[in-house]
């Protein structure tokens, strides 16, 4: 293994930029598409997303929610209701004019003149606009809330500069859409799926976060709070990969959405909404990849073992893949994680470090090679992809006539779940500074030759209005941003370094994707 | 129960159309959404599509397919490629012609002049053209074949006039696409996959249908065959449910998807494409529903069994609700057809009547209502909802201390499943006519004052082109179609009814949607 040692042509620390492209290429996970800022999900990409559709979605039911679908287009006069949320929006959206083609004058197809809408259609950014319409209609009494929504759906942002996964024109997500009774249940709603989505991250993802507040010039356009999950990316840089908006009254004033109360009085609901994107699979990459590709947490692996054997090209090979095939069906009959492990025998021709390297670099947990020599041994190569074991993260084992081997794929992969896990975490916690006081030192930190920094949690006043303003221009100027006051942060004292104020809180200061 | 015996105000028998509204609403499935031709899918018809999508998917993923994501948006000049293909969808597509809103001079907001896409985008009514991109780049030899790709997406045709679930401007759907080395294996596959939809439709739609091919002049843009499985809705009329493409080197030639054989040679792909959507939701109600509303097959009703406790708002309540919950989770813990029994304890507050009816008028299988007495006594009442139990549908069972109780659960989901095929099929069988030997006997047929005439199956000779087009025309005049030529039919002898000529297949003929 160790001859071809470097499955990539550039290392993390080199260019973590490109390192990133070369291993969703290099895992086969997504590529460009040719249409502008949109690309194309290829089936290891989209099997890892629809482990997390898979597994989000059940928590997302047991909280309550039923799943919906609205539709793709937004008349604009409904978009335009809430100021804040339009003004927030209107200057990266897709705008449907036309609905049908004629041949052109110079050849070709064009938008047929006599085919323009009335009023244009708005391709959904997001869709707070229209589920409050739906649930004025369907909201009357006390009754009939929490109503509780959610929908699996794309979402097109025009953004200028796209990275895939992080940044697309069109993006895969999940939208929740709740209306509550008063301010305390949907408040205490918005951070009960802060709190899901931060499970999700850490137990399923393997992705250690931070869970906390944005302050108030990251919040979402219409809302009163929003909040997110952090996670570190391993060049350091913040990836906000969740969020929960509590929208107070603003989207119920806009559409109406009042219900009569015990007592008989009309009244506002309180709203939230809250979503995480395909953007997470970009997390994942830059949370578990290493030097040779792709790391998949086994949660969401589509595959958490693939079988190899060494095909010769040979009359053996039949006994082998016999052999193969009996070792995947032990495997397949076992549990892991409440579910039954998902095992592939890879029977595709080919040498066999080729289709090891494929499967490294796309990050399967588990691969086992099996030889013809192994057969008459009774025992397999088991190679761990978070290399615990070793350099090459090689083992022997005894066969799958031996009990072992079976019976220890389980508890490998659980494993290798949570020591991705520790290692994001034990690399995070070394890259958070806690004992920056001063702008000076912020600014030495980050200015420093440190080609990854990480994060600075500091103690500030929560300055509002202008005064936030200033800050964050000052930020800016450092390439960076504010992330969130976390919800588990020690208690501040001392001073704001941003305005000498007595602090209230502390904050994380970041550079972020 | 039979003081309001009739849940719905239209009976099938006097207005189909109006009957069919009347069902999506009071089971709560949809509504028009106020964006021309786009409805909201509310939870109880949303729930029945994912169970569509989760049992339909698994039958796509055994027979080899890897899911995939691709772009919203074609650009036009990618569409124009395929001149039979264009043709047939330029009509009516959504266009997408700016990327940016501004404010207007009369106030709100208008596309900016100056973010008009250089080429207008379409949104995808279909992907067979950015599949075949990207299959071009994909495949160079032989070993890259079969190419077998799936999508799970929306796609817009911008549609006159709209029916909810039937044909609606923005629709949900899977669409297969998969590439071959040579014209057998594309076409083997093609029949392949129009297998999988048939059987999907009768073992879990409980939905029978015809599997047959299309005439010419039915065939899908650029197809040169085109496979479909026909349903015979309550009104006699044919619903297409799915179709399956063999588009022979059509898409190849354009997108240039070619590869090297084993001699070297390079040569172009045999391509196929398939599909099914949210339409499948309207068939089930037009196959199943009742004069009382829906009645979904157990296979895919999002809850199969109902507790509904008849709460009198009491102390006693509490007993209820705890006898109700033991019972629930015996039930659960049970299986029906490799699934857990999906069974909901309605909690909800309301007259035992009026709870009943709201999931008798959405078709949950089985209701078992569970009063103080019945606590008691040890009995509960169990309803089933094809009313196989005289006219309620009502048995008074042992309680659940009982084993009888649940275990007979499992035993009559599959019944009800049972027969809600044999029901259907029975009657598709009572209203196919096979005994027409002449245009003047189909005309007589149809024209009788036979409110839901159903099908007619007859011989023909398969003219094509002119001889065809006359042939259509003349039915078209009697509201009629061809549906397809069964694979199962009985062979042909004698005299095409239309032409006259010798009679070469059998073909069905049928009022449609």
């Amino acid at each position: 293994m160790s001859s071809i040692r470097h499955a990539l042509s550039i290392k993390r620390e080199d260019d973590f930029a490109q390192w990133y492209q070369e291993v969703i290429s290099a895992a086969d996970m997504a590529e460009e598409s040719g249409v502008r800022g949109c690309m194309v999900i290829k089936p290891w990409g989209y099997g890892i997303w629809e482990r997390m559709q898979y597994l989000l979605d059940q928590r997302i039911k047991a909280t309550g929610h039923d799943n919906v679908y609205f539709p793709l287009f937004i008349p604009l006069s409904n978009f335009e209701r809430e100021a804040e949320h339009v003004d927030g929006f209107a200057k990266e959206m897709a705008v449907v004019t036309h609905h049908r083609l004629i041949p052109g004058e110079k050849g070709g197809l064009i938008p047929d003149p006599e085919a323009k809408l009335e009023e244009p259609l708005v391709v959904r950014p997001t869709s707070e606009t229209i589920f409050g319409d739906a649930m004025s209609r369907w909201i009357q009494s006390w009754r009939d809330l929490p109503l509780r929504l959610n929908q699996w759906a794309n979402v097109v942002r025009w953004e200028m500069r796209t990275r895939m996964f992080l940044r697309t024109s069109e993006f895969l997500w999940q939208e929740g859409h709740t209306a509550h009774a008063d301010d305390i249940d949907a408040r205490e709603h918005t951070l009960r799926m802060l709190e899901v989505y931060r499970s999700f991250a850490e137990d399923v993802l393997a992705m250690p976060v931070v869970a906390g507040e944005k302050p108030e010039n990251e919040r979402f356009p219409g809302a009163e709070e929003t909040w997110s999950i952090e996670a570190m990316m391993q060049d350091g840089k913040a990836l906000q990969a969740g969020t929960s908006h509590y929208l107070g009254t603003n989207f119920s004033k806009a559409a109406d959405i009042s219900y009569q109360d015990r007592e008989g009085q009309q009244q506002l609901c309180h709203t939230t909404s809250w979503g995480v994107s395909t953007r997470l699979v970009g997390g994942l990459i830059m949370t578990h990849g290493d030097d040779d590709g792709l790391r998949v947490p086994p949660s969401i692996a589509p595959w958490q073992v693939i079988i190899c054997p060494m095909l010769r090209d040979k009359q053996e090979d039949e006994a082998l893949l016999r052999y193969c095939e009996n070792l995947r069906a032990a495997i397949a009959s076992d549990h892991v994680m409440d579910e039954p492990i998902r095992v592939l025998l890879d029977r595709k021709p080919g040498k066999a470090a080729a289709k090891r390297w494929d499967w490294v670099r796309k990050g399967a947990p588990i691969i086992i090679e099996v030889g013809g020599r192994d057969l008459a041994s009774g025992t397999v190569t088991v190679i761990r992809r978070d290399r615990l074991w070793g350099v090459d993260g090689k083992l022997a084992v005894q066969g799958p006539s031996h009990q072992d081997c079976t019976a220890s794929i389980g508890a490998l992969l659980r494993s290798i779940q949570r020591n991705l896990y520790d290692r994001a975490h034990e690399r995070r916690e070394r890259n958070i500074r806690r004992d920056i006081e001063t702008m000076e030192d912020l600014e030495a930190f980050f200015s420093s030759d440190q080609r990854y920094p990480g994060w600075v949690e500091v103690q500030w006043s929560r300055p509002t209005g202008e005064g936030l303003a200033k800050v964050v221009e000052k930020l800016k100027s450092l390439k960076l941003t504010f992330r969130n006051v976390p919800t588990d942060a020690k208690d501040a004292g001392g001073t704001c370094i941003f305005t000498g104020d007595p602090a209230v809180e502390r904050i994380y200061v970041a550079r972020a994707y």
